[in-house]
């Protein structure tokens, strides 16, 4: 069973085999925000998996026939059935499997958790210009950055809980996390310095047991990100 | 009960009064076709509601507590819960209410949906630009339709069936229909000339019940769109 710390495949690399029964795979690469999404469900709901990562600077010939997009996160089950774009593979476990339910049973309150979730949609765009905009520019995505995660400090004003679906973690606190894991890294953690709920949240998910097991350092992410900005092959598989 | 076709509330109206017990409200404006995502959802599922239609170019003071965004379509129940976002409006109408379910059952199958849905997604705003944006650009836009409209192409002939989630209607086609009830009044049926199982699914989707009572002719659309261009505040009240 590979593991999320496997080397990544290439161009030229065998097509894997057909996923085996009672497993699920996901087609992963350890320092993708959005695959970081799928990966943090599988292991809150305790599925069985295997990961299988891929060189996103060297995709393999045969991985377009897992996702047309050729993009990370991609489910695959033992009926050979293919799921991409992250939130709806997180929709997808979290409904296929069975467990603790990450989305809340009630309409009302998923349809809640979904609305906040269209308020945080800036914010990875915005995070991905910064990282490969000029830096003449930083100031003022820093400061749209900042705009969008008052909007979240509001949601969690309003709620008067620690996470965002209630006083415990849920779908939508994981749907969001990466891209504050990578603040740190990103030298951008001043953006939410002036909203001290959003701040607290981020402590209690570093806590998360399911968090802290995929949390990566400051360091490794800005090692990678090095490289991969350079375009180089060897972003991927950066620290192994 | 307000009906669709109820003229719209603007600056200086009074809010209206909590909603009876046994109904849900919808704001909506008559030619919006977000809106019309959660009417045609509403009406297939056969959800007793009341409609209230909102001057989009005259916003009544009172709508931004509705909706933060002070968009249509918003959903407001007899316990004062708020929802919005159109897909997500829908998808809490079909947890929420019994009758027909419009999204499969299957976790599989839904995530297919919603993988189609992310498929359509750039199609709303190219219509858009398309709408607002000079002449000299059309011809760029009708394009990149053209190939949008190709990508659902491919997935009715892989699928076979002539809706997108099978041989009957379901959630999906819903989402995706009001863009194409306006390609007439937009002149843009070229765009789908190529295409001929998405002009088949047309076709079927105009003989729907749901769809048909809905429908609108091109020539509505287009008084509405001329003085909406021009900002004018008649404009959501065409016909009326």
């Amino acid at each position: 069973m590979s593991r999320e710390s496997a080397r990544s495949l290439g161009k030229g690399s065998a097509p894997p085999g057909p996923v085996p029964e009672g497993l699920i795979r996901v087609y992963s690469m350890r320092f993708c925000p959005y695959a970081q999404r799928t990966l943090l469900v599988l292991k809150a709901k305790g599925i069985r998996h295997e990961v299988i990562n891929i060189n996103l600077k060297n995709k393999p010939e045969w991985f377009s026939e897992k996702n047309p997009h050729a993009l990370v996160p991609v489910l695959e089950n033992s009926q050979g059935q293919l799921i991409y774009e992250s939130a709806i593979t997180c929709e997808y476990l979290d409904e296929a499997y069975p467990g603790k339910k990450l989305f809340p049973e009630d309409p009302y309150e998923k349809a809640r958790q979904k609305m906040v979730f269209e308020l945080f949609s800036k914010v990875p765009s915005l995070i991905s210009s910064y990282i490969r905009g000029p830096s003449k520019d930083h100031s003022v995505l820093k400061e749209e950055l900042q705009k969008e995660f008052s909007k979240l400090e509001e949601v969690l004003t309003n709620k008067t809980t620690t996470f965002f679906g209630g006083n415990s973690l849920s779908m939508i606190d994981y749907l969001m996390w990466p891209w504050f894991e990578r603040l740190d890294a990103l030298e951008l953690n001043e953006c939410i310095a002036h909203s001290p709920k959003l701040k607290l949240w981020v402590e209690a998910m570093r806590k998360d047991p399911t968090v802290s097991a995929l949390l990566k350092d400051a360091k490794t992410y800005q090692g990678f990100l090095d490289l991969y900005l350079q375009n180089s092959i060897e972003a991927c598989d950066y620290g192994l």
